[in-house]
């Protein structure tokens, strides 16, 4: 299957991105998702079916390119002065969202991308890049800080596993244990 | 959308269960996942379709439920005499099957289940199991040996996460750095 790379920021290829995502958003809400279709996104986005055919490949890969966006943080973490106070209001934040039938909703659409695509590896790199901006800050500071990968292993993988494959233990103290055991932890360098 | 429950092993509904689980397997080998039908399997499983779309749904949540079954484990992981040798080769080959093309596509197909469904978790518990005969052999010898909860979140979370969103460092020493670590860490009981 030929895709066309997701195109950059500017000019027409943006304006008809913007355009799809939008409809795709405004029609999930009006006639709910299993309603969708590739002709009704494309008349209200104002573009016709083959430009949307040309540029996703199908609906599937158009709402899992939707559900990335979404994922997409819109500001860096707050500051709250050290490692462990930004990692487990972070953490809290993210296992909140997450585990929320709409961010579940996301993180489903996301994973069924095209299995060759990269959907999936963006939502982790903005996890990625939320954890470094937390792990800079605490470098700044004079702190020992554990490294991105390693933050990943030991709090983001717990969760998002959990929300995936065993539902149940989904709360705050939940994540700031994961936080704390990193810290608290020989993963800590 | 109400569905019926997977059925227990035993009588009429076993067979159907087994037929068509057969003829999905075949036909993925034969004809490839992209012209499987409910029309198709059923004519191959030798019942109607609306038995398929009675017991199953659509053919989405068929494909989940083989996957499911194909990502059940044989047999109990072997024994190697230590705790540490036990989980090592368990997350070796867990990391190698499960990050194989086939071992993907499995996994994907378990995830698309009915998001209400109990498929994904399914996955989880036979993992889950595996580590409780690990653990349980580990205290019959007097060793000590953390809880499977923690085994969860420390060793399968990690590599099921870059499994599915953070592809790349899938190798049998990553496998094994994770159980070093579990088992060296404060998460020890």
């Amino acid at each position: 299957m030929s895709r066309k790379p997701m195109v950059r920021p500017g000019g027409r290829s943006a304006r008809v991105q913007e355009a799809v995502h939008t409809a795709v958003r405004e029609l999930q809400e009006e006639v709910g998702r299993s309603e969708l279709t590739v002709p009704l996104v494309a008349t209200r986005a104002g573009v016709t079916p083959s430009t949307i055919y040309r540029r996703w490949g199908d609906l599937q890969e158009l709402l899992s390119d939707v559900a990335v966006e979404h994922l997409r943080p819109d500001t860096p973490p707050p500051s709250r002065g050290h490692l462990s106070a930004d990692l487990r209001g972070w953490a809290e934040q993210f296992i909140e969202e997450m585990s929320s039938p709409v961010g579940r909703t996301y993180i489903r659409d996301a994973l069924l991308g095209h299995p060759d695509g990269d959907n999936a590896a963006r939502c982790s790199a903005y996890a990625a890049e939320q954890i470094e901006v937390m792990l800079a800050r605490a470098a700044e500071r004079g702190e020992d800080a554990p490294d991105v990968e390693t933050v990943l292993d030991r709090v983001v993988a717990p969760m998002m596993y959990r929300i995936l494959f065993r539902p149940g233990d989904l709360t705050a103290p939940y994540a700031h244990r994961l936080v704390r055991e990193l810290l608290e932890g020989p993963g800590t360098r």
